[in-house]
């Protein structure tokens, strides 16, 4: 990880100017760098250029302009559409593709790339566009090390940037991954917002207690995972058998407040699941097996 | 909250020696309490009177052993079984209630207590065994609150004791709340190390950037409840449109890696419902709706 310390005025392209662009471009301005912009729709430059940035006239003399050229366009159907164009020649580009989509599709749009004689570096942001070019903006990159080594100081300039890896994939399935944690917390506090409304309990009232268990909980990973790496998932502290007795008090508490329990119910039957499969007296990590199989 | 800070000599009684039972006792004799101990299989008793436990003859003998009793068992119908024969007198006791269950029983165990002349807390645990008798044990109550604060200073033997209110359905209600964030993050976790081991990473590198994640979101609970508590969802950082994108990409990336794909299809069903009832422009938090009535 970087911090956001290495000014410079070497250039950069942003390709793509939505509602991410339009931050990505300004981060990179701001951090000194002669900044190319382009965008389909030309009207939605106007801003960036207001701050400095140079509108490439068209999309081929975006991708000339040197530099690292970033990309954040729709999904990645939308990349290769736009730079698989005629006029655009990719020979010698350094792309770093900060759409988001899957790792198959990152896989594969980095060898369409290479083919085309460009170099290609995968990306996830990992925050909304007002965190870009403060360090609370995580941005993944997976791809060649060397490349990552030789843009890193201006990818910087939009926030903490890490590399995890050769595999063009990994930013897309850390991605995903950080993402369904995201869901599943805010999707948990809505389920006890839900719950606690029944007896007049608001949701500023809840914050701080559900803040202190999902940082409990986030505690427990690391031990978590020695158990998860190895497969032992001998008991310690709580059985499975002990979990799904409490997930039958949670579905109860939420069909009988009337209050949907849909996650409630996915939660028993992923632990009922393992319990059939003779875990009832293992630690509830063992669960992974149900994860790494079709439900 | 009050930390484990009172020492004293008072009297109480554990009922119940269970796997937290067997942890609840030797708390309250460590912080110096006249402990008085029964457990319906007796044996189970052995090693808390060798640490200077009283083993009372009968439960009838237990409830008269004066300062309040903390009872401990495997469900409230255990606890009604147990307190309710004929040679319980439960006049003047003040029982403090462990017992795991939903807020409905605890309501219905309080009249019942009542009615038999006993005061009554209901409480509820959230902390494993092992953890009872450090500031990390949360111990949850509710009822009335004269008796939360008389009898604090010797609760407080047992953890980081708190009164939630007077309705004796809330401590339940928070621990079912509760326990929805520990699942939920707990298979987020595992559902992301199922994704990231199709790439050969393990759970091990996953962890610093799984616990991450879960800060930075917990981080934005507190102005997610201004907008719950007023009920309003105006965009400010992001769409449940844009949600929905990425909660495709994480359906399609496990489906593809073979793995379970029930968490990430829950997650965009809610969102889908949400959006059809015509919130795709309004923020995430806008599916309390979908949270607050049966699915
Ligand atoms: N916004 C966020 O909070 C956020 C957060 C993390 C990641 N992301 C990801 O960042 C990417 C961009 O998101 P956004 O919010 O900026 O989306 P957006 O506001 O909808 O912008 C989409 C951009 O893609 C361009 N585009 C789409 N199809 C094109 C094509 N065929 N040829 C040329 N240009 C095309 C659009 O050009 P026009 O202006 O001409 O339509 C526009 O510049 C997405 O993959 C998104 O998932 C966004
Ligand atoms: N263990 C945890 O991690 C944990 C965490 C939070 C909350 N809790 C809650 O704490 C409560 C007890 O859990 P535990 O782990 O101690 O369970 P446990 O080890 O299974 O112990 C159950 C206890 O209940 C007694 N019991 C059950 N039915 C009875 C009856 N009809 N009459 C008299 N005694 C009866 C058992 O007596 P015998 O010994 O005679 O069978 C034993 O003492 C549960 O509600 C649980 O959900 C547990």
């Amino acid at each position: 990880m970087t911090n956001n310390t290495h000014k410079t005025d070497s250039p950069v392209t942003v390709i793509g100017l939505g509602l991410m662009g339009q931050a990505l471009a300004p981060a990179f301005l701001k951090a000194g760098h002669a900044t190319t912009v382009w965008n389909r729709t030309a009207g939605k430059a106007d801003h960036v250029v207001s701050q400095g940035a140079q509108l490439a006239p068209t999309v081929g003399d975006a991708v000339k302009a040197g530099g690292p050229i970033v990309v954040c366009l729709t999904d990645y159907a939308a990349v290769r559409e736009l730079l698989g164009g005629s006029e655009v020649d990719l020979a010698g580009a350094m792309l770093v593709n900060l759409t988001s989509g899957d790792s198959a599709q990152a896989r594969e749009t980095a060898r369409w790339a290479t083919e085309r004689g460009a170099r290609y570096l995968d990306g996830a942001v990992m925050a909304v566009p007002p965190a870009i070019g403060t360090d609370a903006a995580v941005i993944l990159h997976s791809g060649p090390e060397a490349d990552f080594q030789e843009y890193e100081p201006t990818l910087a300039a939009l926030g903490t940037v890490t590399h995890l890896g050769v595999d063009h994939g990994l930013a897309s399935l850390y991605d995903a991954a950080g993402l369904t944690m995201m869901w599943s917390i805010l999707n948990a506090w809505l389920q006890g917002i839900a719950l606690l409304r029944t007896a007049g309990v608001d949701a500023a009232t809840f914050a701080p207690f559900a803040q202190q268990m999902a940082a409990t909980v986030a505690g427990w990973l690391p031990y978590d995972a020695e158990q998860i790496d190895k497969g032992d998932f001998a008991t310690e502290v709580s059985t499975l058998g002990t979990h799904t007795r409490a997930m039958e008090h949670l579905i109860e508490e939420s069909e009988t407040a009337g209050i949907n329990a849909e996650l409630p119910k996915l939660i028993k039957a992923l632990a009922d699941r393992a319990i059939a499969a003779g875990h009832a007296d293992l630690e509830y990590a063992v669960l992974i097996e149900e994860f790494t199989k079709p439900g």
